[in-house]
């Protein structure tokens, strides 16, 4: 049986640790293809290259560790996917994974996040896909706690498949041991509370640095957030129909032609 | 009685014809701030500016129908909207407008939207929120058939409110007469066939420009594509949440604390 093509990409740019952590891993699972951003690329949510050109570039990294195929490009995590399905590859990858990105991706952070903005790229393309993420911002990160719960994930998801329309969006907690388990969520409701810190420029130019803190307006117990606070991996099937649904009928009630 | 304050901002820039339309039409139904980027920011998905500095100025773009209170950022427009928040306005808006973004945001646009980014932001913090296109990319746009539309929306969300984790996404189609009147839809399925037009630089190195084009796939009579090809305006419920809840039991039959 061939091996299944796996396609790896982030948002943290090709020589994040957490990136060659997950290909070391998936080289254990299948053929690894790598196209990732040649910078990082975090909060870029889904942005796309439009305005300007795209480089790419066929790259070695780690002689031992890496994989033989790897392709850095300029342009965001979403750029990569697309790059990668339609000049890269000469076959349809049978998985996308995406990270591991370095901190929370969990509740709201999703929307932000170029990591899953990858993995819903190529879930748009019908390919099935996985963006993880490590609840720790540190470039040191460790990630020795991670192998076991991404590999049982894509053996999964490839044995299953994951059904149509959605990708899974995974977290891992940082903790100092194995993961307590892995636990199907929701996104937990949540919102970053700004806050601006205004300085002055050399030159006497008002800047500010965006900061925050995450707030979280949720105390249910079936969210990734609360899997993650009790040590466990919390996998979020995420959907790229935004519709709300269920808000439809509602909306038609209005006088909306009637003015 | 006091005016509903008014938060407009948008993806194309501040000088944008788009914005200055919505401009126009908002200072009919009450008080208007625009916090808007300095530049085009198409395409930037749900980004945001965490590893540079932000600028902020108060700016004059139209003395006779600009809004008294308009500054220019350098950020994303999600970036907009949160430095209004928390920087510039000194009270809650009543409602959010993004737009008019020059061309589609229907269907899967949504997700590479900078316009519905900015609504989706004012969203997550409370705000309702609603982004307006037309689908029409050309700077030179012809705008003078929206009005009716967005006012009548606009109004019929401040009179209701938007329930709870929901923005709008309008569409107005391309027209040469009033639209047909409003719908309420859904998010077509759909995704974009990329072609890579690859080049050589003058220097010899090679480079690709991002092409590509909208492939439908959904033939329901319910969606925004099908409202926008009538010549009705489309209003799309559209949710933060991207928990595919339906999903969640799938997932759950997976064998992943077994390996």
């Amino acid at each position: 049986m061939r091996k299944p093509l796996i396609l790896v990409t982030n948002d943290d740019g090709i020589t994040a640790p957490g990136l060659r952590t997950l290909i070391r891993l998936m080289k254990e699972i299948g053929e690894v293809i790598v196209v990732a951003p040649d910078s990082p690329q975090s909060g870029m949510g889904h942005a796309i290259t439009i305005d300007s050109t795209l480089y790419s570039k066929k790259v070695t990294i780690d002689q031992e560790d890496g994989a033989p195929h790897e392709y850095s490009c300029s342009g965001t995590p979403a750029d990569c996917v697309k790059l990668a399905l339609q000049e890269i590859l000469d076959r349809k990858p049978d998985i996308c994974v995406s990270g591991i990105n370095h901190g929370s991706n969990a509740s709201i952070n999703v929307i932000y996040s170029g990591t899953m903005s990858a993995a819903i790229e190529a879930g748009i393309e019908g390919i099935p896909a996985i963006g993880f993420s490590l609840c720790d911002y540190s470039w040191e990160a460790d990630f020795s706690f991670v192998g076991k719960s991404i590999k049982s994930i894509v053996s999964e998801a490839l044995a299953h498949g994951i059904p149509k329309g959605t990708v899974l969006n995974v977290n891992i907690p940082k903790t100092d041991a194995e993961p307590k388990g892995i636990k199907v969520c929701r996104q937990a409701k949540a919102n970053w509370k700004e806050q601006f810190d205004k300085r002055t420029s050399p030159t006497g130019k008002d800047y500010y640095w965006l900061t925050g803190e995450f707030e979280l307006l949720d105390k249910g117990e079936d969210t990734d957030i609360w899997a993650l606070g009790q040590g466990y991996v919390s996998v979020v099937p995420t959907q790229f129909d935004l519709t709300a649904h269920h808000v439809i009928s509602q909306v038609n009630n209005w006088n909306l032609n009637e003015h």
